[in-house]
């Protein structure tokens, strides 16, 4: 973070007419904005949306309420401006961009072995990090994948530990039978890949989607951009690299805590409070574009707002 | 809350391409401007916020850290664009009135009698039911009165009974001196009005501002407006008519539980449940602004997103 933009921030945000912290969290968010964009006052005139699509092989193991084909349907369908991504990007003045990864070529079974091989990995990583223009001033990142909660579910129980069932959720809605099933395949996978050093975790457990918001991740970083991390696969997505460089996370909000239980657990694990709790489990960037508006008003109140000298108001 | 409407709601939600229940909130906030808009779809062309300001005679007993003359000065400062409320409706596109009942001539102290008198009340009342234009589509509420989550705690405290303690916070931010006068200030008006019906406790306790919200909240409900109420000084001034007319408030969400801690407890003994969660303690509507937003992004998904059928997706 920069120092010298979150001093002129700090400087600024005592003198507006309101008592210091009334704003709650919006003033984090737009000191945040600050010290990651590395400038004051910041600026949000191109925020961006980034959503990544893949196909599981552990799709193939009745994991969800869906079939595998929706994934690319869903595609298809960000593609004609019908999915929720595109109403909430409209509504917050945000771009999209889709990019389907290999959506033909599943990911192997992690239960029998890793997800990708080296060479997959790193091309879902690098078409991550090319996502991300340089002139992008905050980046809202998520996916969709039939089956991706699974992968999510069998990254953080092989990170953090704990047993499979607390990190397994319903997803989009699977039965009971298809819970249990769920729940089995996540304790299968984070037992045969548990141990590894946390990329290769991501290697071996994440979709091709997982690894992609990864990247993206990182290029934010080192172009100064700040991230909004969607829910509960966003987060599981970004994890291994908290994992593997504590603070690598530092210059990203937790948008919104999903509906699926596991989330809150990660999050705890991550320390992160997630900024909106409204009862979401959809993915597709959801959360996290519906977080900009509330990163626009916290932005517009910092630099907006009028000073105590400028207004004539008492300052208590 | 017009069945019809709700109706043609329920009817359409399913089809979207989505999982059932995977937006949550987002769910309920277009139902509910659709069944008390009265509509399908509804619409969000024309969404309000009004802000009402008051001076109470309690704030000369030290329950604030601010003089009672920064309310006139924060008006000015709305009147001229550079308060934290007037970004946040510039952000939303949200039209911004501020309505200023009498600052010249506080409320009487109600340690010692009502606060106001019955011209007085229905005064105030009415210019909250005068404030709210027919064709107002959404209708986001709140107040500036410097004292005034005092009269807030004590109306509280007197509907629903318990210590003044866990009604009473530090507001704008009083010292531990001005939170122990603050607390006896609201013990005290609880005590001597407690007892009384729902809207005498309103005339007795409140300020004219919280008479006016009160009165925006029921022309809001005769006209079909739905309403975002704000923090604790907003919800402590709905509560009578929740107390006098169960159901009420049907018509309103409450935007933002503040960080003042009598507030959740209100919520609770009305059965809200807040939207945002943000740490905010600053009146002005702001939480209530910020929320049109989320409810921006709600309506949007519900009418622009493509059905099963449209989309050729696959409806798991």
């Amino acid at each position: 973070a920069d120092q010298a933009a979150a001093a002129l921030w700090a400087a600024r945000d005592p003198q507006l007419t309101k008592p210091p912290g009334a704003l709650g969290r919006l003033e984090e968010l737009s000191l945040w904005l600050a010290s990651w964009q590395g400038r004051h006052p910041p600026r949000l005139e191109t925020p961006r949306a980034r959503v990544f699509a893949g196909n599981h092989g552990v799709a193939a193991l009745g994991v969800s309420a869906f079939p595998a084909e929706v994934t690319v349907q869903m595609v298809k369908n960000f593609e004609h401006g019908g999915a929720a991504i595109n109403q909430l990007c409209r509504t917050f003045g945000t771009e999209l961009a889709v990019v389907s990864l290999d959506l033909d070529r599943p990911t192997a079974d992690f239960t029998k072995g890793p997800a990708m091989d080296e060479a997959e990995f790193v091309a879902a990583f690098r078409a991550g990090m090319d996502s991300v223009p340089d002139d992008t001033d905050l980046l809202a990142l998520g996916e969709m994948g039939i089956g991706n909660t699974t992968p999510a579910a069998a990254i953080a129980c092989a990170l953090y530990g704990g047993d499979a069932d607390g990190w397994t959720g319903r997803g989009t809605g699977v039965d009971n039978a298809g819970l249990i099933r769920k729940t089995e395949v996540v304790a299968a996978g984070a037992a045969l890949h548990k141990g590894k050093a946390p990329l290769e975790i991501l290697r071996s457990l994440g979709g091709r989607e997982l690894a992609a918001m990864a990247g993206a991740v990182l290029a934010a970083r080192l172009k100064r951009v700040p991230v909004l991390l969607d829910g509960y696969v966003c987060t599981a997505a970004a994890a291994p690299l908290e994992a593997a460089c504590p603070g690598a996370l530092d210059h990203c909000v937790v948008a919104h805590v999903s509906a699926e239980p596991g989330h809150q657990r990660l999050l705890s694990a991550l320390g992160k409070e997630p900024l909106l709790s409204l009862g979401m489990r959809l993915g597709e960037a959801s959360g996290a574009a519906l977080a900009i508006g509330v990163v626009k008003g916290a932005l517009a109140c910092h630099t907006g707002m009028a000073t105590f000298a400028e207004a004539g108001v008492a300052a208590g």
